[in-house]
């Protein structure tokens, strides 16, 4: 087999092994030939053949099983790289953080998780609406597949939930999903194509950029402000980038906890019209604002504005059920795809929901919520101040306090050694477009109430970091 | 502005919409010109525009919306065709299928239906299920997320089950999904690129074909026989198009009611192996064997094998839980994929199934619906003979029978006007990428035996069809 000029044998044989994977020869999941088969039928060295295949692994490109031989890696690299480190050695990445927090491992600690620890949850509202539920009969709430827009009485309910926010949507404007983040992954499947470009927050939920990810979209992150992303970069990104759509959480905003400015909104919403730039809002944590802050929703009447809601956050994450409010076009095209992709969505989780919302026991406990969380707020801000931490500012509303470290201290060392002393924390970078944020970190105030995190947070922040995973 | 040689004036502003379009200066979503201005801008009459505006609607790329204006169409332009239409303007394609069973309308009869009639389900099995669920505290079912792949209890179990059907797979190699179409749609993620090949039988399922759409996958038809997909035509597609994965349902075949025969599947094996192929075997119809067939799954110890399973069909399609059974790095990559895009399943979901799955009710209630089957399947097959159609095939299994109609009937036509009468069938060129089978209707047994059904099917065959819509 011929090489070519300034080539060396392992870069050959990687060239060789390269070209196959792209013209697919040898497709994901394929075993690659044998060290010795290669070495015979290309006629170099074993040493070679296994240089070449390692700087193959390295790239991502194959992967080898232990006693079982090389294989070609999975398509969806960017997701798929790391992923068979184990959680020190994987990147602290968006998918580390959610792995991290869904218990893949159980973890002492976790102040860097995005929801409430389940005694904060509605389980009690949720046990007496399982009960209703189990009672009721013949209504097929526990057999048959939920109709393609989801529960017309819950969508009912929500369109006039939303009114109270100032929304204007009808029933038939609604979509019920699966969750927040389904509804997110159908409205990208609606919108993008692979290679568009979508405007976020610098920062933003880290979860925004693995989904983004794996709709391969290019994604532009704008400066975050307390009262909102930076007006001016937000316009020379729009004029720069002809971006698809903006994702925001305008109300409470993760991970930082600001709220949107009405200016701010107003100003949005033009430059958005002007470039004819769709804008996703994803309000997730509405309920648990004290007094509601402007939505581009609201001002824009859903016209180029979708609106992501859910109750994970508030109410329980076991219930899943998500839903979008956008045009009546959109939701048609929106239900076809969900109808495709994943049929139906759950009678029984709609029907807990609304009976969770109607009987008066929701208002209740998000009212308690709201109380015990401005509380946990104060009192956390309190504590981190003591070990050198400054939150950017105090939210008005949420569950996060978003927070600078002492100086020269790096968030994502920091959160590598929290790891292994089995302590999950949220760095900056890992919610950064531009890996910028490096100071920073995202507390969970209910779950930052724990002297040991404090403990640690002194030991480490005291002495030097060398820059080592721990 | 100029316009090209020997284009009409029509075709003129019909390109200029259609370059601004492409050039993304008008986005999908985005209000079109009036036609007043339009005409202005471009110094053309106004009917010219309007010509202009017919012609491009027609074409799918731009909506009108009435008394507001035309609109660029929504880009995923495969599943939004149509979508404004009523149920009888709409193509008969999957999505209208899908959409009539799902009862966006409510229909008197729907032989054409994909699943069992609510009051077949395992409803009070679930409500038992639901009151021990109720009763339970502190265990997060009703409060948390779940883990990453899953209820590790109901994975085991899993596990168990499918030893039994002699597929090896460790609790980790499974993950838990929402439904069946939803683990498809995951894996189909995981991976397809855009313009990928898949093989799939012909007919089949045809929400494989919506979903298969939806990821802009070719998707190429093999032609099915009693025992499997014809083995020559499924060597050549292999060999011709270089399919990323084949998809079938191997045990209890939609529409057909075929199951594989043991030297076919060995025959397929061997292609794939060949060709490196991967195969998909959605088994959600397994339970409803008397006894089971051969299974690819199986016979390749899963390792190109990827194996779908869900109770959707046997127990509730209200309790939404589907699983994946595929190698473990697979496992680890379509886990990923399952949080970047919908976080996490059901833990109620996961522990409701668990419970019916471990106290017996699932057995019992399976076995009670087997005979049932058996006894509809028998009496469906002889009342449709008495009015002309004809079986396939006796299935050996399963909820359908797929059966010829009389000479010269066209069962599309019979479709249209059956929904005018309240009456949802399944026309054979919905399940068939050839659009062939346009002679065949599937019937869900279990929904067949009313006689308004034999009343309009006796009355439509004995007067000539004239193409119409009814």
């Amino acid at each position: 087999m011929a090489s070519k000029p300034d080539e060396t044998r392992t870069g050959m044989v990687a060239r060789i092994i390269r070209d196959r994977i792209e013209a697919r020869t040898l497709t994901p999941g394929a075993r690659l030939p044998s060290i010795r088969a290669m070495a015979e039928s290309i006629g170099v060295a074993r040493s070679t053949v296994v240089e070449a295949y390692e700087r193959l692994a390295g790239d991502g490109m194959i992967r080898s099983r232990p006693g079982s031989g090389f294989y070609v890696a999975a398509p969806l690299a960017p997701l798929a790289l790391d992923r068979l480190g184990t959680a020190q050695e994987r990147e602290v990445d968006p998918l580390w953080m959610l792995r991290q927090s869904l218990g893949e491992r159980r973890h002492a600690l976790m102040p860097g998780c995005g929801w409430l620890p389940d005694d904060w949850l509605a389980g009690d509202a949720l046990r007496k609406a399982m009960r209703g539920a189990a009672r009721a009969d013949g209504d097929g709430t526990l057999a048959g597949y939920a109709s393609p827009r989801g529960s017309r009485p819950l969508r009912t309910l929500l369109a006039r939930r939303m009114a109270d926010q100032g929304i204007e949507a009808g029933p038939d404007q609604i979509l019920l999903t699966d969750s927040g983040t389904h509804a997110l992954d159908l409205v990208c499947r609606f919108l993008l194509q692979p290679g568009d470009t979508v405007l976020v927050d610098d920062p933003c939920y880290f979860n925004f950029l693995a989904l983004l990810r794996a709709h391969r979209a290019k994604v532009i992150g704008v400066p975050m402000t307390p009262t909102g992303p930076d007006v001016a970069a937000f316009a020379e990104a729009a004029a720069t980038h002809r971006p698809r759509f903006y994702l925001t959480n305008s109300g409470v905003h993760n991970p930082t906890g600001a709220s949107l400015a009405a200016p701010i909104a107003h100003r949005l919403l033009k430059i958005a019209e002007a470039h004819d730039m769709v804008i996703i809002e994803d309000d997730i944590f509405a309920d648990f604002e004290h007094a509601p802050s402007p939505r581009l929703a609201a001002s824009d009447g859903l016209d180029r504005t979708i609106r992501i809601g859910s109750f994970s956050k508030s109410l329980s994450a076991a219930v899943r059920c998500g839903h979008i409010a956008a045009r009546p076009d959109w939701i048609e095209g929106l239900a076809d795809l969900r109808i495709a992709t994943s049929m139906a969505g759950s009678p029984l989780a709609a029907s807990l929901l609304h009976n969770v919302l109607t009987d008066g026991s929701y208002r209740r406990h998000v009212e308690g919520v709201r109380t015990r969380l401005a509380r946990a707020t104060a009192k956390v801000a309190m504590r981190l101040r003591t070990v050198g931490i400054e939150p950017w500012i105090e939210p008005a509303a949420g569950i996060f306090l978003w927070a600078r470290l002492p100086d020269g201290t790096d968030a994502v060392d920091l959160a590598r050694r929290a790891i292994v002393e089995g302590i999950v924390l949220a760095p900056g970078p890992v919610f950064s477009t531009s890996g910028g944020w490096r100071d920073h970190m995202r507390f969970n105030v209910a779950m930052s109430d724990d002297e040991r995190l404090y403990a640690f947070l002194e030991a480490a922040l005291s002495r030097p970091l060398d820059g080592a995973t721990g």
